[in-house]
């Protein structure tokens, strides 16, 4: 009963997440939480696997994109466009050590090496989650009018930073869908070059 | 590119679940939405594994608790205690087959069956998500007081019919963790007997 205690432990203090908050806009007309922004990352990934270059494992790549902002219960959200945080790493690895320390020992290991796998990028699995997770981010500008690009008044480069990963590891995505559409927000201006 | 097209089409429109509201609490403080429900629940798929009693492929769970509620974007929620909605399966399966078919015809069909298999409740990826999904409605009233508990006024009867599959599939932790919660919440008079 002791393991079932812990388990809910976690399962109970992970909801905490729901409080999360982004800068993206959802439905363009509130900030998005880390829950909500992980399933919608979740779907994109089972919704856009084929432009993937490598090979994966949906199941862990799915596990992975699920967990991967537990970390910001503790250690709170970084804005995409928003001032360096030099200490991020250090500070989101003990905030993982921490939450999936709740759970019993061999799924405080799985968890924890799933993400720091993501973290790590290096991986196929990794690298599509990655994907996954630049991908959402920019989707809800495109369906927020580029709320955060006009926000944080952002330039091309940047956007580009950020996209880097789509770019490399989703070319056909990136060259058939992303670029068109960036380059449609720096034609409007809202995207600076 | 007209591929990519229709999945963005599809990505764009199931951003309205994180406006379909459910009776169940967050934090204790405001309504839980069906994309923040049902990553929690994916979250019980991958914490809660060894209990379920068959075996189970836990790519097609998730696949399975990731899409199960997108019908609701045109179907609505139906509370878990408010009144019977005879021609609820009826308008679930047109709303299925609306948001579906905003895909390229191979994705189409695989969530379309994967959503009717969660439904039908035959299969053990079934089975083990509709147990997920019962868990995380039951977690929601243990985190908040037995929220909608006292607010339908509910009889244990009806508590336990709607943990059946709980029961049934997941008896380690029925007996060892759901039953013993709900006499408390018996003894305290906020669930009738």
């Amino acid at each position: 009963m002791e393991k079932i205690r812990k388990q809910m432990v976690f399962l109970q203090e992970i909801d905490k997440i729901k409080d999360i908050m982004r800068q993206s806009l959802v439905l363009n007309k509130r900030r998005e939480n880390d829950a909500e922004h992980s399933w919608h990352m979740a779907m994109t990934a089972i919704t856009l696997k084929e432009y993937f270059i490598g090979k994966i494992d949906m199941e862990r790549v799915l596990k992975m994109i699920l967990i991967h902002d537990l970390v910001e219960i503790y250690a709170g959200d970084t804005p995409a466009y928003g001032t360096d945080r030099p200490d991020k790493r250090e500070e989101e690895t003990r905030a993982a050590e921490k939450i999936f320390s709740l759970l019993p020992k061999d799924q405080e290991s799985e968890l924890l090496n799933l993400w720091l796998e993501f973290e790590d990028c290096e991986t196929e699995d990794a690298k599509y989650a990655n994907v996954c997770d630049r991908y959402q981010g920019l989707m809800q500008n495109l369906t927020s009018d580029g709320h955060t690009w006009k926000k944080y008044n952002v330039h091309i480069d940047k956007v580009l930073e950020r996209s880097h990963v789509i770019k490399l590891y989703t070319p056909k995505l990136f060259d058939g869908y992303v670029m068109p559409e960036l380059e449609k927000y720096m034609e409007r201006g809202i995207i600076r070059r």
